[in-house]
């Protein structure tokens, strides 16, 4: 049983709610409100630029080995998915400006000062805060593929292909180095409540108030 | 004009709204229910032991006389302030166990993260990030002072004391050396929030699910 398999096991029904949220599935079958998404595009552009700076300021503190491996597949492929993101933001219409003047709803700001927090304490704290988001996401783009909304199938087109399946076994790879105990489990938890969060903050379309 | 009063007079309705809340005018009129200031306790004393270890990590960032007359402002009253807080967590039958058992609510994981990150960034914009809550407290704890409630009078008796005002000018004191823009603004704005949803979550008793 991999580390992965241990945390998510720890949390299973956290986790089922987290990869078939209603936001999920309303994706799949192409019923979500354009502006629903477009408010969680904003909003996940955000979250993508601190979860960055929260790996970077991690990734010293990471066995090389694994760092590299984690850093090459993210890289490889991060044009092809920085591609598909300018344009699904074209085609909603958000330019750098919206992004940049809207602020962080409650839970994503919490969200990414937790990731940063515990890319402070330690590589272990922050791979197990980031590999919901990192892990979950390939569910959660394989399920919605083939969705009748294009903008939806093209998202998904990305988080459900092949390369970034690769991002998620060196995460899942690196996972495996590490050793599991409670602040770890936490950690690992308080993401998955945390995502599920960011999926409901965006169905309620929560005030962005904190810049 | 103070640098203070810049800050506050930038967000003027959002400070009176934290320093009058109803939550503060409860305790004044000895109205507050006991079980909503017991939860507020519990997740007061885990907000403090993230924000001293924020002001610690922050401190080596700051000139150095400034720091150093915070630091012994604040550790030459600490002791009279933890007597005061035990006394106050004894009556209310809160101890280390149920502090640690506890999780944090969303509002104050958001805040405390929110302090840290800002602690890392520099002194300048972890200090405007701290402000408001120190700060504050001079003003909530001079209004609560007289409260018919002995247990919220006590817990005024030391927010609205001359040694923790000799914290405050020390603050006050600091924030004139640094330097206002925009993000400094952001980040007080922002802390203020915290505040006000601080004494709404615990009115409302917010879930407490992050460890």
């Amino acid at each position: 049983m991999s580390n992965f398999d241990i945390l998510r096991d720890d949390v299973k029904d956290l986790w089922d709610k987290y990869i078939r949220h209603e936001f999920v599935i309303k994706m799949k079958e192409g019923t979500l409100p354009l502006d629903s998404f477009k408010y969680y595009m904003i909003q996940d552009t955000k979250y993508v630029n601190i979860m960055l700076k929260s790996l970077l300021n991690a990734s010293s503190k990471a066995p090389l080995n694994k760092i590299t491996n984690i850093l090459n597949a993210i890289f490889n492929t991060r044009d092809k998915g920085l591609e598909i993101e300018k344009e699904i933001l074209e085609k909603l219409n958000i330019d750098d400006a919206a992004i940049e003047n809207t602020g962080y709803n409650l839970v994503n700001y919490a969200y990414t000062r937790h990731l940063y927090y515990n890319s402070t304490i330690g590589w272990d704290y922050f791979l197990a805060s980031w590999a919901p988001c990192m892990i979950g996401y390939s569910f959660v783009g394989k399920f919605v593929k083939g969705s009748p909304n294009e903008i939806y199938d093209l998202w998904a087109s990305f988080y459900g292909s092949k390369d970034y399946e690769n991002r998620v076994e060196t995460i899942i790879d690196a996972l495996d180095d590490i050793k599991l105990n409670d602040g770890i489990k936490n950690v690992f938890r308080n993401s998955v409540n945390f995502e599920i969060m960011f999926w409901e903050a965006a169905l309620r379309k929560d005030p962005t108030i904190f810049k």
